[in-house]
């Protein structure tokens, strides 16, 4: 292209006329990151649907092949996606590289300016994760999902106290860690990854059947109780004790937030139709359903719960109105644009260098690794058959739906590496569990949802159809 | 709401909980970053339907009460919407305000998160306008456009050069000022704001008349010799001389760039329906619609034009394919979210403080004020009269679209003031002509487009309607 002549020119040109439009810092800065942000959303838009779809021409669900393309162009391989959290500078980012040599740009410009789009990119994918489940939350069905509320209940209990237990005591009994560190680990193995279970049941078109509607639900419930379970070992580590009260208020919050909100969204369903039929501008209906889901996830946020699971609640309460069909609509194609920019995130930064085994800590912490991703699978698995009078329900699902840990797990790993709880075989084995188990959940759960009943094998499974 | 009491209850309770969530300083500024983003885009969705909605009752186009909306919400009255650029700090934000309360948060992390929100902010305006030149695009017609090229060039010539010259010669014979300020203070009248403009013939449904293709042909022509002038002039507050080779180059660069594009884009087109059919994962369609706008919008912005002109070409170039009506309907939501975010930020970013004649300066610069504001609505609005052979033409419609300056005004003013070559009152003058133009057009142009003929006035034009 033509454009790309003119790209090269200018870079050319750039070197004797320096940068003669921009006096003013913040607006060379404002126009350079804004430029960074573009093509890092190209990156991501390009890696997200060159790896959805191989991912799906090789008969596995598109969301794997997102995670994977997100492993390409992030801290594993190709360095265009790093975060400064993991450790990154602007000179290990590859688009700042690039910005760098085109713009003859200084070190402290491209270092605000890498600051500047892992910020904007960070929110993105955020604000991409709360669309996907405000989406989820408006594909669900209140009804459907308060007739299995305490399977689900039963499921995220089972699936946060068997591989808590499972993996403390194991990492006590077997590896003679302290009882500290075993409990921190424990703690990660807890919450699985809504973001990635549902995406997946949608995505294979499970997301209603009661099988799906159970591991959602449980899910919910899981990312709840995993949060507290956070509470808990982050004062343990941090004090030596338990802060009850913090605790008591945990509980409470979230199921007054949970239940109030679905409650009184009864109510508030008339008042949103009478609103959206009232705007005559644009947007009349995405506007204030999208302001409603913002505010959802703000207060969940800001009680300490995850703003995703406000997302959630508004979903649920919105797909009540009968101007559902039309919001899910005109929602798809936000979540289009801005669910990718998640998964490929997630992909990103999960560092596959702790797979390596010629790093000594990683090969310290690889049996360890092997032990905790057995219990992580396992632990989870079980959960499958606590589900009581469900007969023919498809229990090996339920129990794989529940494996990916995703976001959460590394968050436990980040804090506990921080206060020191954690040894660095420890932390390690931590991240490879979560990443194989959030690698792992999307193609074990087609296999096994593909099935027809409990049995799960390889024999039967559709093979994969290049075209 | 019930989740309000939670977060009272939450507030409250925190004084005796402090953060244990929130051990490693990331995740817990990530976490608020998040929460004054959700925050700030509900005040913004707010701000931007009641100032619609109440615009469009008042039988104005909707964009100026969104406008208004942001003026509210901005740094000119509730200060919920500031932005460092303009020298407010997280103590000046309403929000932050708020959220410091509610999380017991210090003036570090208060500061860190004022930054963050306010970047990713203006990067969400950004694309938000990115999103609204590649619909207008995509709703232009290329043939169309193509027919009134040489009209669009003469009325681009002329909205450059008149306003320029009377502005100018005047400041120097009328207010005795010194050449080079006056020159600055001249090219500042340049320049139309190709948004405002094409907002408002889109919401009238002017946008594909004879006139409206004139108009945004003119805007997109103007947008180009703007940023050439801004070159020229900026060179010579810096070293007192132009920089011949730059001004050539951003010549070259910007017609290269502008004809490159569509002319090679006609390929590409065939290139791009190709990709879109074979996709089979979800936003088949949108993503590489969008990653092509971002691509040009990047490579416009890398070769010193704006990103804005690279996503009118994208949208301008997909127009062309059969699979434009369906990409239209997609690209809408996405549009309605983000384009509002743009038009919000301008208003809450213009500082009406500029007009309260209490303050020294602004009393000096009210009477320049009062002359740049009448050479830029008479510079432009001559325009009209330069179409030829369009006998039976809106002349006075099209001068009154060129009228709004908006953002490229306001850079101007930043770099002269900057560079120490305006002074106080000829900057404040300056930045009331963008202001009075900007909020101007909208009703002018309405008032000029509901006229059947050349003629205006205000006895025939449709009165106000509040229901």
């Amino acid at each position: 292209m033509l454009s790309n002549l003119d790209c090269f020119l200018s870079s050319a040109l750039r070197l004797q006329t320096p940068s003669l439009l921009a006096t003013t810092p913040e607006s060379e800065y404002g126009s350079w990151v804004l430029a960074s942000v573009l093509l890092t959303l190209v990156v991501v838009y390009a890696a997200s649907k060159l790896g959805g779809e191989l991912s799906k021409r090789l008969n596995l669900p598109p969301v794997l092949g997102e995670l994977v393309g997100g492993v390409v162009v992030g801290v594993s391989a190709l360095h265009l996606l790093v975060f400064p959290e993991s450790g990154a500078t602007a000179e290990g980012s590859a688009i700042m590289g690039l910005l760098q040599s085109l713009g003859g740009l200084d070190a402290a410009a491209i270092t605000h300016i890498f600051e500047s789009q892992s910020e904007v990119i960070s929110v993105l994918a955020e604000l991409g994760v709360i669309v996907l489940l405000f989406e989820i939350g408006l594909e669900s069905d209140l009804r459907e999902l308060s007739k299995v509320g305490s399977q689900a209940a039963i499921v995220a209990v089972v699936g946060v106290a068997a591989p808590f237990l499972l993996g403390t005591v194991g990492l006590v009994m077997l590896f003679h860690s302290p009882v500290i560190p075993a409990i921190f680990a424990g703690a990660a193995l807890t919450a699985t990854s809504i973001g990635i279970t549902s995406k997946v049941l949608s995505e294979l078109g499970h997301l209603k059947s009661t099988e799906g509607q159970i591991i959602v639900g449980a899910a919910v419930i899981d990312d709840v109780l995993g949060i507290i379970v956070l509470a808990v070992v982050a004062s343990l580590a941090k004090t030596g004790e338990v802060d009850l009260l913090n605790v008591v208020y945990l509980i409470l919050s979230a199921s007054g937030f949970l239940l109030g909100s679905i409650f009184l969204g009864k109510f508030f369903n008339q008042s949103f139709v009478a609103i959206a039929d009232k705007l005559q501008t644009r947007g009349a209906l995405l506007i204030p359903a999208i302001t409603f889901a913002f505010v959802m996830a703000f207060l969940a946020n800001v009680i300490h719960l995850e703003a995703i699971l406000g997302a959630f609640a508004a979903g649920l309460v919105l797909d009540e109105t009968d101007k559902r069909k039309e919001l899910d609509q005109q929602v798809m194609p936000v979540a289009d644009l801005l669910v990718p920019i998640f998964f490929v995130t997630v992909g990103a930064k999960a560092d596959l260098g702790v797979l390596n085994p010629a790093i000594a800590e990683n090969r310290a912490g690889l049996v360890i690794a092997a032990f905790l991703i057995t219990v992580a699978i396992v632990g989870k698995v079980v959960t499958g058959w606590a589900v009581f009078g469900k007969p023919g329900i498809n229990r090996l699902a339920i129990g794989v739906g529940m494996i990916p840990r995703g976001e959460v797990g590394l968050v436990f790993a980040g804090i506990g590496s921080a206060s020191g709880v954690l040894d660095k075989p420890l932390e390690a084995a931590i991240i490879m569990m979560v990443i194989l188990t959030t690698f792992l959940a999307p193609p074990l759960l087609q296999l096994v949802l593909d099935e027809p009943e409990e049995l799960s094998g390889e024999g039967t499974a559709t093979l994969p159809a290049v075209d």
